[in-house]
């Protein structure tokens, strides 16, 4: 990001929106809507893959090759691009499929640009509520139903008075889940099934803890973008970075992260 | 309902969006706004009452005393009220309070009529998302961001291939959690988190189950209205009546309510 000029950033940024824009309209296009098609990529796993995943994502590699041919992309659905700018975008075109299939707006596109040290912008647009939330460049913004606000993780409290979300309460292996267990029992409140909507919910001040694990960089480096911007602190369960996908621990402030983290390794 | 006139249904389809509408806003002054405060009716259980739910539940009390004097109310938050006209107005001004206070848009404003048989017309409004599912008096529908569609339970499916909601994963009891895992086991896919948002879903034709444990009259009588409009059977784990709460087996139609309820039996 250094160097990187506001004529490109704004670029970036315009660049983001126009693929989320395409690919809310492609999303809409079969959510909810009877005779949605589902198929396995892995036979062990239920990991459904809609019509609607492919499409979003060639509409937004259509914009991409349009606006930003030299850049890389990394998407979930069609793979990796190699670039020659030093720049990768990383796109999730339905990034809770599960939820997308259940009919929830938990579900949502994940846009984001990263350089060789990770995600430098990012966002989450849920498409069927019409909510967007964006960080990055010096923006940490949601605009949706209720209009625009600046995003900002909540202040640090005690653990005990913290609320934890995670998708599934099954959350990874065994010792992944025993691990998350610690701190399930030390906060306030759990919930689950909130998808990609967990992470946008703490990068706008509703929740402290999001905690995941066995994700794929396309569905962690928007929330790493967004949450950043909003002034939280995303790592691994090891402290590291974890743009890579893997574990995620994702705090809305640098004292519940380190709380969480003792008890993750406790 | 029988021998109620089309003036009288109209009246009181009316007065419950007037209610609806007055509950939006009063819901939405304090959602995700800072320094929301929440107390705990039940020392020993987690049950946040907000200033916001107090507030909508004495707005729509206002409107039933104005436009509907002599029926009766049950309200979660002020309590039962006698009438005279043989009808009941059940009302919970924020249904999923926990989703309320992590700003999830799955909590939702549950209005109902009953008569002595239980409820005859009822709807579940999501404020923040605008979307509002009614079902009762020959309707059954949807008006959201989206536009407006009929709601329609899906068809029988296998158990298999069955989705399946409830908000907690620890349902209820020892017990009643053990039922619940029975059909847990039995089903392709189960999700948390949904509040009365799922039984919204289950009338939407966009999941198949849904069982929970431990709940209100004013948790399950909005909800049983909209979905037995949309086609779908609504019981309690025995296979009777759950008007006035407890436990809740949804279902999209008989064949998979009865798979469903020989499970939990079993």
């Amino acid at each position: 990001m250094a160097g990187m000029s506001l004529d490109v950033q704004r670029d970036l940024i315009a660049t983001a929106h126009a693929l989320a824009e395409a690919a809310r309209e492609a999303t809409l296009l079969h959510f909810r809507k009877a005779g949605l098609s589902a198929d396995s990529k892995e036979a062990a796993r239920f990991d459904p893959v809609t019509v609607a995943d492919r499409l979003a994502e060639e509409r937004m590699r259509a914009i991409l090759a349009e606006r930003r041919p030299a850049d890389g992309i990394l998407g979930e659905e069609y793979g990796a691009k190699a670039g020659t700018t030093g720049l990768t975008w990383v796109l999730d075109p339905i990034d809770g499929t599960r939820g997308y299939l259940s009919g929830t707006p938990t579900w949502g596109v994940l846009i984001s640009v990263a350089d060789a040290g990770g995600p430098i912008y990012g966002l989450i647009d849920q498409p069927f509520i019409r909510e967007r939330f964006e960080g990055g460049f010096g923006t940490a913004r949601v605009v949706g139903p209720s209009g625009e606000f600046p995003l900002a993780c909540r202040a640090a409290r005690p653990l005990a008075e913290a609320i934890l979300l995670s998708t599934f309460p099954e959350v990874g292996t065994a010792a992944e889940h025993a691990a998350f267990r610690r701190v399930a029992d030390s906060v306030r409140l759990v919930r689950y099934g909130m998808d990609c909507y967990g992470y946008a919910l703490l990068a706008a001040g509703q929740v402290d803890l999001v905690i995941e694990a066995g994700l794929q960089a396309y569905d962690v480096q928007a929330p790493i973008a967004v949450i950043e911007a909003a002034g939280g602190v995303v790592t691994n369960w090891q402290g590291g970075p974890c743009h890579q996908g893997g574990q995620v621990l994702a705090a809305a402030n640098a004292a519940i992260h380190a709380e969480a983290l003792a008890l993750l390794n406790g």
